[in-house]
Order: structure tokens, then C-alpha cells, then sequence
């Protein structure tokens, strides 16, 4: 399958664990560069490429992006009559073509390798425990708010010396030379916020000017700190094989977030930009095994390549957007959602809670904790007809935006009186709290924790009950009830608001139900783990409620379930099954010893699958590729594997 | 005069002391905001207007600037289902043609006037001591991060409420409403960084959203802190005339220089952005009415209406570009240079000497003393036949660049090899230091710190000496040897980088000359009040041979003095005369009582300009505006402003 894979032109991020920064690259012509907190990639100038010493042209990595107008910026300073002095001669750099180039993206490294030149951005990562408990090795291990780099030419049967060029640029940055703070450094940093250096040796030379392929006014150092490119040039001999490590730091101190005041966590564990840096060369062996070592685990999997490309991008870019502060002297943890910046979207949470339980389980606890204290509300209930009742507990749809925690109770997403986008997720999220808090529970034995949660189980179990209905014999286990937050004229939505109303809206949704029958059976198991076999087999019966009257809504002639259970839908939907990941990652007894109706639903939905699995309806018609919905082409690819999992 | 004013259209700095920020805005349909550090304008959307409550179209004062398509930002959400249902009716707004709105920018202030509405930004100032003895009050009064408006409609005569809207946009930043942390507070902070606010009342009302203009979900507070536009609006009722104060304000914790490792000494008297605006709403009277004194006294200047207008635009830039920093306890003060932001550039800081020793006196000398203790440097000399010599003491061209501090003895700018822009100005600063010490003493009658740096005078001395020539024997006075920190094929220029040789080259240069006569002649003031008349009368000597060998130099026959006293160079320059406005400053012995080989100096530099402000030698042949060298038409309007003055 690995013509399928795409060309070697994409961005990935490259990003420390918890830093929500990145050093973005891999667009061919692109640059991208240091990216603190950003919607997208960075906007530098990035070189990387090899030369005979001195003596032939630059040949650059296809993601290098040399400006048109490499002297532009010395214009500004010469004015009128002294331009000829700085402007360049023809830039002497050919940017090489994608097709010399292999590149190569591992779980935690990306590698560009163009004949004896290779070019490797590492970001190792480990299972972690609480940070709660981190001492300062560990600290600075884990938190290293910095991506690793190695830059090799094998020039054993060269007869000339060879020079290879890392360097950026970007004009609204003043590159310091690292030298001048510490002379065991080469390398640059653009304020305190971000830089690169490598081990201050002979066959290293920083340069640093207007542009880094035209001549340019040099001072003493042969630098110029006008220059907005600064770059480092190192030198491999004739017969040499060298590989120079590089280390690529961040350093934010002070406030960032807002509404919660919180500093980065690894500002308790490094002084400085300049200490991120030393750190991170002064364990670049390790940083390179560490992701060797992630590298060879993902290789070793089952997986096709094009499912293991897609695994490793997406977790490169989960790493770029987490976010580990501290406030008050508490760890205080944060997954911004991409572009959004969102915090701590309780959808995308219960989404990355397996990856989270792979490698950070004590992550989604604290998440868990913060929606508790900071980011639940008890509300009230309306029906479309006017009937109103007393609501329950759930949670916020997010924690805020852009680094500003939204005040307690309220997300920075939901409004009121909306039927689609931007609604409340009332349900969605109250099942999200249930789904991860006893995965998490059960997955990492941490029985001290639930039961320290319980009345939160109990108000959540009396939640979904309140919103099926008030009244017991009314109850059939689907939500009818919306919350009054979402105001008289709005209806609850899922997580899944851009995509139509067979998915959008929370009532009466088969993919909705599905994944409340999953937390129910969880409740079940979390009350019988607890000691209270009254509750769970009180849990269990609503789970079969439900499970009863998702059978009746079968449509045996089309051999389907509708999406949505009003006006006569038609729509067909894979996250049908959504919900059954948490019930077969936990290997429940609900799914090894289903109930006869158990075991006539899931026959149910395996039929609904292959039925909806036909070009047209929930294949897409020309690429073969899964549809959510049969009536929207939207797509995420965190819901597809979820549902190609199940 | 008034007719030669600029039309309302161009952008102002408006900016606190010492902050290096500013709400640029001003330019029509530009926008601008909050700007820190910037080399241009921020790019925020701007929105200052008024409606009938609620019933007509917005209109905005001209420098408003609403996106083209406003619901952009929501479409990244909705995707492609819901579009219709945030996407905006036609725009309710109009910008109000540039020709029904007055402008006038005063020294502290800038207003636009349309009808019964009046928008005024204040940018208050005072002469302030030396901030070292600054005790709280003081330093939140003179070192408050904020700039003060107001927004004012005269409805007395109406029949109707009228709305006011103050409003801001900008993508990249989550703007937090204020009352989320201050409830006394209304207004929005894009992080800790920036934000503006009045005090919470009911005729307030905070708006927020993917735009200001067209419907936008809205959560339970009737805001969407998703949206990147936010503002307030202001209720004036029939019959009201009411005038709403707003504070402006930026904050910026922890190290923001490097090299230096500095913070802003506001941080020690302001806790965050709320602080500072509070602080800005208490004060607001205070704060108007400072401004309103220093608008008067430019008005009540003699200069006619164009010169005040310059004035005022200079002193608004300057104030964007100052930076009041603390480094181990101590302040740190710093200009910074314009778009270039090279930090403390001595020869801008020769030029705003003047207004400093007006305002802050105290700011001049912590330059200078900055200068000897980090930015000063011994050198050697040579001349191009090749003789070398030993030097003296100078001084950089400046100390580094966006808020980087460059390396002891060391410029951002200057490089080796270069005989134009980039070269060294190693003479021209030890001029300046002269020029700028004495000035200042003698001004603030600072004896104590003259005293305190009688060395610095005496090497100062010496090393003027050494650059006209190292033997006595044949020393004219005018400088003829290049430092070698300009290397082999360099040659020394002079602060007139960007214009031609005639005012580029440093040695045997008109212009560089009257300015060493300056420096001679305050030498031997300062020496005098040091009471050395032996010194005194040594440096009165050597002004007395430079004036020799300047009278010398005169063409008869063209009734000019040539720019550079080489090869047959016939240039005109008007800064021949720059030098003098420091005699003329301290209205110095020397001029009062002039020798006469100076009286006739004086008559011939009198005839020099009057030959060369002819139309197509120094006055430009199409406006009649001045020109700097006959042979250039770049100019500098600071350099205008000296030559004027003289």
C-alpha cells in the first residue's frame, strides 16, 4: 500500500511534550520554524543542505524557502544611494527537487535523506508517571521543552570537504548569537523565547546576515545581528562521516494563561533558554535512542504503512498541542484542540483518552479533575413542547481558548438559542465524564481515585437518567430532554457540529444513544468495582433499557438503523458503533457475556455496517474512502479509526 | 500655513513612557491597535463609531477597517453544513468620508471630531527626575503602560439614545472579557499582554464576536469569547451629553531584553494588565488634564501650525520608541530606533538630546553612562598610505537591536570593510559623547557626574587629538585617521549613512568638522567649570586651529565651503551649520564672545547657506523644501529640525 502514501510534502509538527510548541516543517517550500502557541505553521525561513566547501552552491532540502529578494532587508537601512553594495549576485542555492529526496516519518522522528545527506528532527517521548511526583531529573527528562535534530553527510568517499548548512530566518525576530551568553553554544535564539545551538567546535561556524546566499556587511565575528537569517555551517572533511547533533528550544517564563493564571511547568525545571539548549545536547544520545526506540515500536506494529503514517502525523501533532502548566504549585494540564485552540475539548479528550492511557494516564485524571471542580454546572430541562423539569450534572464543552481558561461553568464554545454549531453538548459531554473516568479507573487500577469520585458517578448516573426522563416510566434509555442552557429556541448537538443534523443534533441520536448504553454498562462496572452491586445492577438495567429500545427502532427492511429517531431520517451513520470502543478496549463483560438483547443488537449493527458500507452511502463514491454520515463528506480522522477499531 | 497640513489620514504613535508600545491608529481604513515592540503599526482592526440605538447602520470614524468579509472566521468552525446560519446580512455599517471628520493631533493628544461625536486618545507626560528615587506613587503615576481615551457624543439636542462603539479585532489573539476577572471592569484583554477598558456600568455594554457587525451566536452573557472581534458600546440617552473614559493598556512580565537581561521597571510598580488599567480609570481626570497642559503650551508656541504639527507627530513617535527597563535593580533606559529598533543609537541620541534634557534629564545621562560602562571601546588608527598609530577611547553606534543587547564594545550595526552604511562611526560618536555630556551638565548643572567622569573628558580629549593626528606637529584640527575597526578597505562614516559621500565619509568632512568644533569649544567649557584652565585653554586652542583651518577651506569664488575636503568635491551640505546649535543651546562664551578667526567662520557659514538654499542645490527645485546635501534627496527630518534651529 505504499503507493498510497502521500508525497513527501506535508508539515508535521515537531514538538516538545507539554510546551503547546512546535518547530513545524516538511511543506516543500514552506518553511515553518519555531511556533509558540500558533493556529498554524510558523512563517521562517528554513535552510537546510550541503555544499562542496566553499566552492559549489547550496543545495537545499526541498522545504527550504529562499526569498525572492534575498536583500530586501538591507534596503531599508541604505536608502537611495549605497543598494549596489549589499544587493545580491545570483543566489547561489538550487533548491533540490522533491523527487531526489526520501523522507520518512517515524512516531518520533522525521527524516529527509538526499544521497550522503541526511536530516533527522527527533522527538522522543516515554510513559510518564504524575508530574505531581517528578524530581528534578525527571523534570528536565520529560518536560525538556526542546526537539532534537541531527544533521549527517557520509563523506568517506569525498575527495573534497564538505559543508552543511542549517539556518532560519525571520524578520521580526533579532537572532542573538548564543556565543555571546555562552561560548560553549553555537547557534542563535530569537529573544528568550527560542533557539538553536550546537557544541561550539572548530568544524562549526555561525553566520548570520541580510540573507545567507549573497554577501552581506560582516563584523568583527564575521556576524551581522542586523541580518534577519542566521544559520550554522559545519564542516565534514574528505573521508569523514560525521553526524552533528542539534537541539531546537522553547522557553516561555511568566503568566501565559489567563482566567487560570498558569506558567509552563518546565519553567520550574529550567532557568532559561540556554539551559533548555545545554540540556538538550548534553543528552542527545539519549534523546536519539528514546526516539529509536518509539520509532521501532510503531514499525513493529501489524499496521500498513498507510495506517502507520497516519498514526505517526497524528502524533506529532497531538504532542504540538499539549500544554503542561502549573498553577498554585499544582500540575495543571491542557490538549489544545488544533487550529481551534480550544481547551481541553471533552470530545477530543474521550477521543485521545487510549493514547493518553498508553502514555500519560495520570493526564487524563487531572483533566477529569479540572471538568469536576472548575468546568461542571447542574442545569434544568425543557422539551420542544414546552415541558420543563430539573436537570443534573454534567460539563463544559471545552475550558477555553487560545490560553484563557473561560470562567467556571461555561466553555469558550457554547451559546444558547442555536440548533446546529456552537450549541450546548450537554449529554454528549456528561457521557464523555462517565466513558473516561472509568476507562481511566479501570485501566490503571486506580480505585483510590473513583472512589474518591463516586457521588460525581452518582450525580452523572442520576443525570442520564433525569435527562431520558423525569418521570421512571417514561424512561426508555435515549435522551429526549435538551438542556435549558442551550436557551427556549436551541436544541443539545453532539461533537459532531459541522456535520448535518444526523449527527449534530444530541436528542434522540443513534450515535448519541450507542455511546450512553457504553457508559452505562461502564457505571455498571465502576459500582460493582466500588462494592455496590445495588447500583450496578441498577446501571445494567437501564444499559438493557436501552439496549431494547435501540432494537426496536431496527428497520428490517433496509436492514439499517436510522440516525436519528424522529421525522422519519433516513441518514446512515458508522459512528453507530462509536460507542462500543470503551466496551471492547476494556474486554467487558458486557460484550464476553452479552444479554440476548446484547447479542441481537450488536448482530444488529454488524448488519447495519456492511449495509451502510457501500459505495454512495457511506463509502465516498470515487475514493472508496469511510463516510461518517451518508449525507455529509466532512470527515475526521480521529472518529474513523475509532470506528474502524470497533 | 494650514493649508499645507496633511489631510486627517496617517498614523500616529500613542504611547505611554518608557513601555517601547503604542496604540498606533490614524491612517484611514488601516487600523492599528496595541503594539508592542513593533517595527510598523499593529494590524488590528479598529472600530470607533456611533448609531441610533439600535436602529441605524454603524458609522465609523475613517481609520475604521472592517474585514471585507466578516464571517470568515466562523466558517473555520461550521464547516460545510451550517454556514447560512452565521454567515452575515449586508454589513451595518458605513466609514465616514475622510472629509467629514476634523483631526488635530496635539503634544499629548489626537482627536476626531465628526458632528456631536468626539473620539481623543491622551498620551499625558511630565518632566520626570531620575526614576531611581521613584517611590510608588511616582512611578505608577509617570510609568503607567497605558494611554487614555475618550469617547464623547453631545445628545442634548437629540431625540433619540445614541449607541457609541470602541472596538477592536484580531485573529491571533483570544480577547478575554475583562469582567471575567475584575468585575468593576469592562472592557477585553488579548492575554495579559493588551486590552482595553471603562468602568462596568449600565449605559456599558460589552460586545463580542466573529464580528461586531452582522448576528453571531452569542453564549449565556450575550458574548462569544470564540470571537476574534470585541468591543463595547455606549448608550447616551436624548438629551445627554456624555464623555466615557477608556483605558488602553499593556503589560509584559519577565525578561524581555537579552544580552542584558532586563524587565520593564514598570512590572515593579504595576502587578498585571488589570492593575494598569484600573489605574488608568482612577486617574483618567488626572490624566486628561496633564494632556491638555502640554497641548497648550505647544499651542501656545510661536511655531506656525505645520512645525507644531511635526512637533507633535515626532513627540508621539519618540515616546512609542523610548524603553524604561530595570536590570539588577537599577533602570535601564532605552530609545529605541524607529523601524530599525536599534537600541540607544548615539547619534539619534545627540539629536533628541534637546527634548530629553526638557523632559527627563536624568535619561541622558544613564545613555551616557551606559555608553562608557558597557559601549565604549579603545582602538588604533590607520590612513589609507598605510600608517598606523595607536587610537583612543570611542564609543558604538548603538547597543544592540530589538531589545537584544550586543555584546560590551560592540554595535548590532557596525561591520569591518565597508566605506558606506554599516562601516564605523568611531569618531562621530566620541564627538557625540563630548557634545552629550557636557550639554548635559552644563544644562542640569549636574557638576557632580561631570566631576565623576572627568577621566572619560580627558580621554575623550585625547582621543580627538590622536584621530586629527598623532603628531602634534601636524595636527589642523579636522579628523584625517580611520579607526581599525573599520579594517583594511574601510573607512569611517559618518551618521549620514544613507546619504551620499559628502556626508558619508567622517574624514576631512564639512559637517563632521563644525561639530568637532563644537565638542572643542564645550570641552573647554566643561574643563573651565572642573576649574582647569589649563585644560580649558588647551581645548580652546585646538577649537581655534580647527576654526583656521575650517576658514581655509573657503571657496571664495562660489561663496561655499565644499562638503568633504578631498578630491576636488563640490557638494553643498546645510548641516555645515549642525554643529553650531550646541553653542547656541548653552549660549556658550564662544559665540557670545567670539575670536576672529570664529567671527569670520561664522560670516562665511552665513554665506555658505544663503548661496546653497537655492532651488536645485538644497532647496528641492519642486516644493521648495530643504534638502540635506545638494547631491542627495534623501532626508532626515530631526537633521532639518537642528539646522533650522542654528
Amino acid at each position: 500500500m505504499s503507493s498510497s502514501l502521500p508525497p513527501p510534502s506535508y508539515h508535521s509538527h515537531h514538538a516538545p511534550f507539554g510546551a503547546f510548541a512546535s518547530f513545524t516543517l516538511g511543506l516543500n517550500g514552506g518553511g515553518g520554524g519555531f511556533g509558540q502557541s500558533l493556529r498554524g505553521p510558523a512563517t521562517q525561513q528554513v535552510y537546510v543542505g550541503c555544499r562542496r566547501a566553499g566552492q559549489d552552491s547550496w543545495s537545499l532540502l526541498p522545504f527550504s524557502s529562499p526569498p525572492a529578494a534575498p536583500a530586501d532587508a538591507a534596503h531599508a537601512y541604505t536608502g537611495e544611494e549605497a543598494e549596489t553594495s549589499v544587493t545580491s549576485r545570483p543566489a547561489p542555492f538550487r533548491v533540490i527537487d522533491a523527487g531526489e529526496v526520501q523522507r520518512s516519518l517515524g512516531l518520533a522522528s522525521d527524516t529527509w535523506t538526499h544521497g550522503d545527506l541526511v536530516f533527522r528532527l527527533l522527538t522522543p517521548f516515554e510513559r510518564t508517571e504524575d508530574p505531581v511526583g517528578f524530581d528534578a531529573a525527571t523534570g528536565r527528562r520529560v518536560l525538556a521543552p526542546l526537539v532534537s535534530a541531527e544533521l549527517a553527510f557520509d563523506n568517506t568517499s569525498g575527495a573534497d570537504d564538505v559543508e552543511l548548512l542549517f539556518g532560519l530566518g525571520q524578520t521580526e525576530r533579532a537572532w542573538r548569537p548564543l556565543g555571546d551568553s555562552d561560548p560553549s553554544l553555537a547557534g542563535f535564539a530569537g529573544g528568550p523565547a527560542a533557539g538553536f545551538a550546537t557544541p561550539a567546535a572548530g568544524e562549526v561556524r555561525p553566520v548570520q546576515g541580510f540573507t545567507l546566499f549573497a554577501p552581506t556587511p560582516l563584523d568583527h565575528r564575521g556576524l551581522h545581528q542586523l541580518g534577519a537569517e542566521c544559520g550554522l555551517v559545519f564542516r565534514v572533511r574528505a573521508g569523514e562521516h560525521r553526524t552533528f547533533p542539534l537541539a531546537l528550544g522553547f522557553y516561555q517564563a511568566g503568566p501565559v494563561c489567563t482566567g487560570l493564571v498558569a506558567e509552563f511547568l518546565y519553567t520550574r525545571y529550567f532557568t532559561d533558554l540556554e539551559d533548555v539548549l545545554q540540556h538538550g545536547l548534553a543528552t542527545h544520545d539519549e534523546r536519539a535512542a528514546m526516539a529509536a526506540t518509539r520509532d521501532a515500536e510503531l514499525a513493529a506494529s501489524a499496521l500498513d504503512e498507510d495506517r502507520r503514517f497516519l498514526i505517526a502525523q497524528a502524533v506529532h501533532s497531538y504532542f504540538g498541542s499539549t500544554q503542561l502548566m502549573v498553577r498554585e504549585d499544582r500540575p495543571l494540564w491542557i490538549v489544545n484542540e488544533g487550529e481551534y485552540r480550544m481547551m481541553n475539548t471533552f470530545d477530543l479528550t474521550v477521543d485521545h483518552l487510549f493514547f493518553e492511557l498508553a502514555w500519560h494516564p495520570w493526564a487524563v485524571r487531572h483533566a477529569l479533575d479540572l471538568f469536576v471542580e472548575h468546568y461542571s454546572y447542574h442545569d434544568s430541562l425543557h422539551r420542544p413542547d414546552g415541558r420543563t423539569a430539573p436537570g443534573g450534572l454534567s460539563f463544559t464543552h471545552d475550558m477555553g481558548v487560545m490560553c484563557h481558561f473561560s470562567p467556571p461553568g461555561h466553555s469558550s464554545y457554547e451559546c444558547t438559542n442555536l440548533a446546529g454549531c456552537f450549541s450546548h453538548m450537554t449529554m454528549e459531554q456528561l457521557v464523555n465524564w462517565v466513558l473516561c473516568a472509568v476507562t481511566y479507573a479501570a485501566d490503571t487500577d486506580d480505585e483510590t481515585w473513583l472512589s474518591a469520585r463516586r457521588s460525581t458517578l452518582d450525580a452523572c448516573a442520576a443525570s442520564l437518567r433525569q435527562r431520558d426522563d423525569p418521570d421512571p416510566v417514561q424512561r426508555d434509555g435515549i435522551l429526549k430532554w435538551d438542556s435549558d442552557r442551550c436557551g427556549p429556541r436551541g436544541r443539545e448537538i453532539t461533537t459532531y457540529d459541522s456535520l448535518d443534523v444526523s449527527l449534530g443534533q444530541a436528542a434522540n441520536n443513534l450515535y448519541l444513544a450507542v455511546k450512553t448504553l457504553a457508559a452505562w454498562h461502564l457505571l455498571a462496572r465502576a459500582y460493582a468495582r466500588l462494592g455496590d452491586p445495588g447500583a450496578a445492577a441498577a446501571a445494567r438495567a437501564h444499559a438493557e433499557l436501552l439496549t431494547t429500545t435501540l432494537n426496536a427502532k431496527w428497520e428490517p427492511n433496509s436492514g439499517c438503523f436510522p440516525a436519528v429517531f424522529e421525522a422519519g431520517n433516513r441518514a446512515r451513520l458508522i459512528p453507530a458503533v462509536e460507542g462500543l470502543v470503551f466496551l471492547t478496549y476494556l474486554d467487558d463483560d458486557a460484550l464476553r457475556q452479552p444479554s440476548p438483547a446484547l447479542t441481537q443488537l450488536l448482530q444488529r449493527l454488524e448488519t447495519h455496517l456492511t449495509r451502510i458500507l457501500q459505495p454512495g452511502r457511506c463509502l465516498d463514491a470515487q475514493t472508496g474512502a469511510w463516510k461518517l454520515s451518508s449525507t455529509s463528506t466532512n470527515t475526521w480522522f480521529r472518529k474513523i479509526a475509532l470506528c474502524r477499531h470497533v
